[in-house]
Parts: structure tokens; sequence; C-alpha cells
């Protein structure tokens, strides 16, 4: 299978003909080229980086433009807009007789060519690296008789500059994606130091680097049968030439049609491929898995399993609970793909965090930012569920990558671990504040933080069923106090984003709203307020984007209508408006957190039953003192005999 | 002056008396280091590093442990928290006697030579190429005689393998910041390869790298003194050895106080230095600038000069306003330092961004990440105020960065260009969404969004004397339509951060907020609204941290007590509650953009007047239908006819 490696991409003979092919081919390129409307330096690009593109094309890359979904197909990622025409240029002449005009300006979703959509630069870098790997996974399960393709990048020389790009490239070269190639041009606005220091750079991070004359033929083809070869990842720098001219072709070799040798090369290889699917043994998986669905018997599978891998460690955190999930679904679906934040012998910062999957994750180190953009190269890929691990605190750093994500609605699926107050007990952190707040603005992503095993278990469901792209769980390393089973007025569930955990008969007065490791706190100050005759529900609000997506009524039975609406969260308050309303009480912390063990910092930002208690007490005093006009106000205790059934006056 | 460079530092005959005494310290070190609790391996890390760090402390650093904050100390940063002992061993050895015990666990904020604040990893290192760069600023404005140290990192391997930390190496070497080096060890959890590819794209970074024994004082100190001559930036990369023993020391030689060498060099510098000062002609600038403080005539200054040169750019976008406000700083405060996110000769994908100020901001090309890191550093270092420019879009990648400028509370200034459905014009963009609110949840950070030209400046002030850290100015390059002068009900003004553009008499029916270049649109709606009959106040809102601290009465008068409330801005709507009210309506877009040029986005995102006007009164007939329970509305012609004194029905 290995020997169908070189034979699929490479054509034996060069010969003249085929050079007066690439030749032709690149002509005519030129000329859609010239007709595309672009700023002047990136013209130059364009033009610079014709006849490597068209050389791939003519004869090298795999992909057959009657079927430009073929799962085999290799990727040619284009990260950039400015480099799109020339894309567009490629799949214009070789496309198919009778097919549909492109529209000149070709973006992300219009062609299933358009592998990525254009992002921040590097961001296309670290994409395909995760194609690459993607690729890599599928190869050792389905053989090279099905998974058989390349990941080519045309970059620009400012996506090799960027940190990002640089921690993709790193990954590559660890994780050995010698089927990745990059080609790139120097801009003529960068300085040609800069560009040699890039391609230094990606020497010293384990990279093949070749440089090319950009007009030599010869020289691009030999460049790129070397990669063909190549034990690493590739990088093949064209550099331009001031005054290089193409040999002239005869007037009669004019573009008449759709460009065969591509089209006959990829149609040719793909029915091969075709024949090959057939008579697979794993012909069926491999359909469902490139379909993005999970066998029919998954879910109760999945549930089974879950528990049984939890009666094993019954700690009970949210954190051991997901990770538990994340194991049994890898077992049940081969599908996924993890990729974790940890060094590959686990680094001293993160000694605690419980990878028991560490034969099955792949080790990305401190390259988070590298890992995420992989992780959409893995997502559009297809045929993989990739899952990220890493510590919510590193969240930010991934922020770029993750908007990709939600941009392109990829199923990615992110164990955020170390969440809320925890972090400190290690001494000398920061809290994670408005990390909650920022994510949760982000449309399309899902931001689940569960408060009990079960919850998380919940959640993980509801992440996957999330139908419009990434879904993060953030988790928290410390086990809950242990819950009552059900209590009195439970409704709803976790899956839902929002339920009730517990709610007293008649007229609510106070609605204590909480997430993760603070419902077990709301909890407890519900007990209290309860003591003091109030009707208090605690509800648990895991994921504001699920709940919110509940119909109103389900919404209005879970936060009630009448009565004080509190928020507790161990976060910054921004946002929380949108279920408190104008009258309500967030406890919370809207500044940085303190180097302290948790406890003390749930003390210091007053994130305790006791504190919340008070001011809820004190919030229903100062309401009745004004309601009563009477200046002295009843003390906490006697707080029952006020007459509850007017309500709170909105203060 | 300029001779003084290396006297200051090396001590010329290294003899064996003092080689001695470096071992004596060592020794004293080593046994703090026991005592400290930290985990196995970052133990053998501080063990690693503290031969080196001893050395450097004490032949080589410039500080006085009486006067930590002396302005022109050494800076040595130390960006982990796993590291931090170390420091805090030397502190504390070095500590003049008397001097108050150090807490064990040393933390940002308890000690001056705790330069930055613990972070992710690579953080510091971004930083301390920012506090070479100040200190590059510095010496070329007051001479080698007043700016003459040099920044010390104590870095993990960890920082070098990130994104940010080799953006920030890129920028330290293409700055010429040969004062800056960076002492460090592999971790005992990493694979050597991965040390050997980080040394090797430091190298390829333009960087000088030299390895070094650990337990090797000779070597150790032969490095060091390289450092001091050397014409790049240099990284030491000590090599822990696995049985080396440091030679046996005389009982006797015991630590009995104050470490002497350290402290009587520092000390002897220090008081020269302060000589120099005292007969330095530019000494009341420098001691002005490094208190922070401006020239009292700064303010009015700025505004004359502003106007003069808005005078000869009469565009009136909110981007050339504030590009006009930074200029004219930048000749009125010789401190201020810009980095700017552009290549030395433009890009083609910026060449619309207007830097008339090139000559004087430093450009950092697509490294926003470890430009952002570095204007953490400028700031931490004392005597410049940092100004970085970049496109909104890239605020994302900079966003750890951000964070920790937000939780040191430094003065860095943003100035965000091309912010708005303004991208798309260029084609193939996606617009910014959630990042407005991301960044209105981080604590201590101030979010402009000036609608035009004079509120523009009004915030650049309101930017500069926020008091709790850094501000971000978020800028349209599109001029808005003209605006008559001051309209009737005009109140307060853009430095309260949200003020009354206009407002009819009597009681109010429609109070439309909106930020930027949204404030246009919701001026025009306002007009049609009032043409119907409505009261209708419009409230430009360019500041939310700033409006949330004036007085409630103000607040108050600015949104009104009743009537129905509608946000616009495009962008998510995600914490606008905190201002519509649960009833409120919000106009702008939960979704990414797509590309097309800037208006037909704002129609295809209903952000335009005449989508406002049809939902505010398709609300008004909706309430009105609801309490006159009538099945058919009034037209909105008829609107007038209504009842509007017993205002809106909260549905």
């Amino acid at each position: 299978m290995a020997g169908t490696s070189s034979t699929d991409h490479t054509i034996p003979h060069a010969s003249h003909t085929q050079d007066a092919l690439v030749l032709r081919m690149d002509k005519a390129a030129r000329a859609l080229l010239a007709s595309a409307t672009t700023e002047e330096d990136t013209r130059t690009e364009l033009q610079t980086m014709c006849l490597p593109m068209t050389a791939l094309w003519c004869r090298i890359l795999r992909f057959d433009p009657a079927m430009p979904t073929w799962p085999d197909r290799d990727r040619c990622v284009v990260p950039s807009s400015a480099m799109l025409p020339l894309l567009a240029a490629m799949l214009r002449l070789t496309a198919p007789a009778g097919a549909q005009e492109l529209s000149p300006t070709l973006e992300y979703g219009q062609h299933p060519a358009v592998e990525i959509a254009t992002g921040p630069a590097g961001q296309g870098m670290a994409a395909a690296a995760g194609m690459a790997l993607a690729e890599q996974h599928l190869a050792k399960r389905y053989g090279r008789s099905l998974v058989n393709h390349r990941t080519w990048v045309l970059a620009r020389d400012s996506d090799l500059a960027t940190g990002v790009a640089l921690e993709a490239a790193q990954l590559a070269s660890r994780f050995g994606l010698n089927r990745m190639a990059v080609l790139v041009c120097p801009s003529p606005l960068t300085d040609p130091a800069d560009f040699s220091d890039s391609l230094a750079r990606f020497g010293a991070s384990g990279w093949s680097v070749r440089k090319v004359r950009a007009h030599d033929l010869g020289g691009i083809m030999a460049a790129l049968q070397a990669t063909l070869r190549a034990r690493k990842p590739t990088l093949v720098a064209c550099m331009p030439e001031c005054c290089a001219t193409l040999p002239d072709l005869p007037a009669e070799e004019e573009l008449t049609g759709p460009w065969s040798p591509t089209a006959r090369r990829g149609g040719s290889i793909r029915r091969s491929w075709l024949r090959r699917l057939a008579q697979h043994r794993a012909r069926a998986d491999f359909e469902r898995e490139q379909s993005g669905k999970a066998r029919q018997t998954m879910r109760e599978d999945w549930g089974r399993l879950w528990r049984q891998t939890m009666r094993a460690a019954p700690d009970g955190s949210s954190q051991q609970a997901a990770f538990a999930g994340l194991r049994s679904l890898a077992i049940l679906r081969q599908d996924v793909a993890i990729l974790a934040a940890t060094s590959s012998t686990r680094s001293s910062r993160r000694a605690n965090l419980p990878i028991p999957f560490s034969n099955t994750a792949q080790p990305c180190g401190i390259q988070e930012h590298g890992m995420a953009g992989m992780l959409n190269g893995m997502a559009r890929h297809g045929g993989i569920l990739p899952c990220g691990v890493a510590g919510m605190m590193t969240i930010d750093r991934m922020r770029s990558a993750l908007r990709m994500t939600a941009l392109m609605r990829s199923k990615v699926l992110y164990l955020l671990t170390d969440d809320g107050l925890a972090l400190s007990d290690n001494g000398g952190g920061w809290q994670p504040v408005e990390q909650l707040a920022s994510l949760r603005a982000m449309p399309h992503l899902a931001v689940f933080r569960p408060a009990c095993a079960d919850e998380t278990f919940a959640c993980w469901q509801a992440a996957l069923n999330w139908p419009q792209g990434p879904a993060l769980l953030i988790l928290c390393p410390h086990p809950p106090p242990p819950r009552a089973a059900r209590r009195t007025g439970h409704y709803g569930g976790p899956s839902h984003g929002g339920y009730l955990i517990s709610c007293g008969a008649g007229e609510r007065h106070v609605t204590l709203m909480a997430s993760g490791p603070e419902v077990a706190i709301a909890t407890q100050a519900g007990q209290h307020l309860a003591e003091q005759g109030l009707n208090v529900a605690v509800v648990s609000i895991p994921c504001w984007e699920v709940f919110a997506q509940q119909p109103a009524a389900y919404r209005t039975a879970v936060l009630g209508q009448e009565g004080l609406r509190v928020g507790i969260e161990a976060a910054s308050s921004f946002g929380w408006e949108r279920w408190l309303g104008a009258d309500g009480i967030f406890v919370g912390m809207d500044d940085f957190g303190i180097s302290a063990p948790a406890n003390a910092v749930y003390e210091r930002f007053g994130i305790t039953a006791g504190a919340i208690c008070e001011k809820v007490l004190a919030r229903f005093l100062a309401s009745g003192a004004q309601k009563d006009s009477s200046p002295t106000a009843p003390p906490p205790s006697r707080l029952e005999a006020l007459d509850m059934s007017l309500t709170i006056t909105r203060s």
C-alpha cells in the first residue's frame, strides 16, 4: 500500500511536452490574473507564484475538478484573500466544461476547493498542519490505499513571520508531517533579511527549506518532486527574478477548454480510488466518518461506558468526569483525535492534569495557539472529530484560532481545565475573570461550565450535539461537595443549558443562579435563605447559549417571573444583566484575582454562602423599609413576617 | 558617554577571590532555595540556574539593594512564578541590614525588583524586550551618563517555545536591542531536541546564542562578560551536568549579613549616577518623565496643536483625528514611544492606514503579539508613555499581552484602526463582532469608540486620564456625515463616557444609544422618529467604563427614566442589557460578518435608520395594540394620536 504513494503523485518522465503544457497553463493563468483587479503589491506576488502554482496543479496535485469534494484529494490551502485569485484561476482553468462560472471574488463557502476561510496571518499555516495531521491519522487507520493525499499551502511571507505559524511549524515537525509543503515568495514590501530570517527559523524548526527561482520551471519541478520524497515538512521559497522572461508560445497554443492534464490525472486517480474503496473492508466506517456521523448506538454506549469509567474513579470533579467522557468517547469513536497542551512527559506546571488517555492524545506542549489552529484544519479536513485539551487560562492565546473555528462553524471540542479559583492552590497565579464573558460573546460558540459529574456528562452530550460549531467544556479540578439527590421543584436538566435544581412551592422570592463550582455555594446559600423563611429557587445554568435557545416558557419556568434574581459566578459580571435584569444582584469578581489558596480567594471576593445571604437579606430589608416607610427594619430572623406576597419593590 | 558603558558593568580582572565570593553567595542561595517548598522539577531548574544567577548578581548586575527603584538599575525580569524563589534568594542575600523580611512567596507588587507580574509563558520575554527598547529610547535622549542599564531575563525553556517570545525575539533583533540577555536552562521534562530547536530558532532570529555548563563558573562569567560586548541580543543556555560538584568552601565562610559585593558595587555606581544627574541639563525632564507626569501646560497645548493639525487634514474620520492627536502628543511629550503593526515599507494590506508619524513609530510588522508584550515592558520600565497602533481585528492576537497590561494596571494606549464594517471595503474580510464585548469585559481596561473628530479628541484626553491602566481607542477610517451643530437637549460630553446629543423637551419616548460610526445612523433614525411625533433622545456612549463611573444622577439624565431604549452598534449584543434593560431593543450583528462593501453589510444586518425606525414603531404599535386590546393597530403615521403620555407598557 505504501508503494502507491509515489506513483500517484509523480509523473515519472518529465518531458519537454509536459513542460510546454505547464507553460501554456501558466500563460492562461496570467491572463486571468491580469483581469482580476488587485493591488499593485499583491499582483507582483501573484505573478511570482503563478508558475509554481501552475506547475503544482498541472503536474502534481491530486485533484479531480469533476469532484472537488473527493475525500482523498490533495488539500491546497490558500490562507490569504490576496492569493485567492490564483486559486480561482486554477479552478477556472481546470473546471470541467459546462461548470458554473466562479464568482470573480472567490471566497470560503463558494467552492469546496477553498479549504479554509481567510483569516489573520499564520492561521492558514496552522490549519494546513492540522489537515496534514488528520491525513496522518486516517492513513494509519485505513492505509495508503484509501488515504494518500498531501497538504499544500500557498502562503505569504507575513504568514511565516507570525508566532502561530512558528508554533504550528514546530508541531508539524514534531509530529513528522512530511506530507505538508508550503510554497511562498517574499513580498516586495518585506526586507529581504526578514524573509531570510523566516526561512532560517523554519529550518531551525526541523523543516526542509528550499529556494528556487520562481521562473525556472525545471527548478520548481525538482523542488516539488523533492517534497514528495521528503522526510520533513517542506518549505519552498520561490524567489522572484526581476528580468526573467518566459519562453514565447506559438499563438495556436491558446487555451480553449478545461485544462486537460489536471482533470485527466485527477479523474483517473479518483476512479481507481473508488474501486479500492468499493472493496475496502472498512468502507462503511470510512464513509460514515467522512459524513461526520456517529454509530446509531453511540449515545447509549457512551453513557454506559462513561458510568463504568466513573465508577473506577469516583472523585466527582467536573474535570475528571469530562476526561472520563473523552476517554470513553475515544474508545467508541475512532475518529476522535485529541491534541493536548502538555509536554510529552507532563510538565511540572500541569503535573496535576489528569490525562489518562496519554497514549491517544498528541502533546503540543506550550504551543496552544498552534494547536488550536491545527484543530481547525483537522475539522475542515473531514473524517476527524478534533478535541483540544488545554488550561482555561490559555484560552486567550488561542482566541484567534477559536474565532476561525466559530466563523467556519467547525465542530471542534475543547476541554479547558483548571478553571475557577483553583489555580491559585499552587500559589502565585491569577484567576480567569473575563474569559467566560469574552467566550460567551463569540457567535456560534457554546460555552459549558458544568457543576458536577452528571452535569458534565450531560454537557458533553450537548456539546457534541451543538449544531452551530465549536463547544467548550470549562472544568474544575476540585470535586464539588456531595449534593442531596433530587430536591423539591427540580425541573428541566443540564442539557437545556439551565435548569431548576430546587424550588419551594408558592411564589418565588429569590432565584439564585450559578454555574460550575459556584452552584454548590448557591445551593448552600439557598438553604440558609430558606431557613429565613424565603422561598428560594436554585438554578444551575451551565450553558447560556443552549439555554437561550429554549422556548420562552421553559426559560420563564426556570428563571421565575418574580422575585429577586442573584447571579453567582467567580468571574466578571459582564453580560449577566441578560439573566438578572436591571435589579438583580451579581456576586463575582470584577477585578483580577489575587494569589492565595482558592478558599481565601472566594472569601476575598465575597463569593460565599454567608456573603450572598447577607446581600440578599439586605436588599429585602431595604425594600421592606422603603415599602413600610418605617425607619427601623425588622431583624432578618423576622423577615418571614413581612408580607412577601406584595413582592419586592424594584429599587 | 558611551565609554562608561563597559566600565560600569564589568569587573576588569576576575580574580580567584572574586570567584570564591560568587561561590559563597551561590552556597547561601542554595541553602535558601532548599528551604523554599517547590515541586521537584522546578527545584532542579532552580538549582541549575543558581550559579549563573548568583554570578550575574554578584559580579555584573547594576543594582543597589538600598534603592531598588533607582531608574538606571539593570532590570532583572523573572517571568515565571517557578523561578521567583531564585530572585527572592538574591534579594534576601543582598538586602541591606535591617530591611524588612521578604514574604517567602515573592510576588509582583511586593518588591520593586519584581519587574513584572508572572503570566503566560513567553510574555516575560516580550516585556523584557520592551524594557530594553525603553532603555534604548531613553539612552538616545539622555545619553549614557544617565541611562546605561541592561535587561536580564531568567527565562524557562517553555518561554522560548512560544510564538509571542519568537515574535518578540525577531523584534528585539530588528531593533538592535543588544542590551538584552536571556539566561535559560532546559527543563528536565523537555525533550533535549526541542530545546536545541528553540536555541536554533533564536539564532535564526538574529540572536547571539551561547551554551555554557551551568556549574562552570569560568564559562558562565565569560558568557556574561560577552553579553556586555555583544552587538545582538544574547541567549545564554545553561546546560546542567548531572554529576557536577561545586568546590567545597571552608566552614567559616558562611554568610553572615547583606551580600557586600552587589550592594557595594551598586551603591557606588548609583552615587556617581546621582552626581551626574544633579548636573545634567535635562534633569527636570528626566525626573518628571520618570514620575510619569506631563508638563502642566500640556492639556491646552495639546488641544491647540491638535486643532492646527486637523485644519490641515479636515477629513474628520475618527481614525484621522486620533492620529492627529497622537502626532501632536508625540511632539509635546518626548516620552511617547510608538510601536505600530506595520511593516517598514507599509504593507499592501494596510496601505490605507495613515501613519503620518512614520519617522517616530517603530514598525513591528505582523508581530502584533510580540509588540503588545513589548508595550507592557516599556510601560513597566518607566519614563516612557507607550502607544501601540494596530488593526482592530488583530486585538484577539494581542489579548494575552493586553490582559497583562490591565492586570499590572500599566498605562499603555492603543489605537485600533479599521474598525466597523469598513474592512470589507477592500473585499474579502470579516468584520469585528465580539471583540468590543470581549474587551469591555476586561477589568481596568477602558474601551473608547468615538463617533467623530471632536469626540475622538475628547476620548484621547479621557484615555490619557483613565486612572486604572490601559485604554483603547477604536477607530473608523470613514468620515461620518456632517452633524448639525448643537441640538436641543444636548447634555454632558464625550469625556463622561456617554452624553446626550439631542433630546426633545417633555417625556421621553425613545432613547437611541450608539457608539462610533453608528451614532450617525442613530441620529438619522432619531430624526425620522421625531417626524412621527415621538420624543426621541440620541445618546452617544463612546466609553462604557467611564460612563459607568459617572454619578447615578448623570447616567439617569442621559439614559432617561422612561421610554424604550434602543442600542445600535455594529457588533455583538453581548453585554448591552446593562444599558438597555430587559425590554430594550438591540440593533447589531450577532453573527460573523459577510464579505461585501460596508454599506451592503449595514443593510444585510439591518443597521440602518430605516430598519431601526421600523423596529421601534413596530414595538410601539404592539404595545399600543396590547394596551387597547384592539385587534387592528393604527397606521404608523397616526402614532402621534396615541396617548403617549401613558408611556409604553413593558411587554
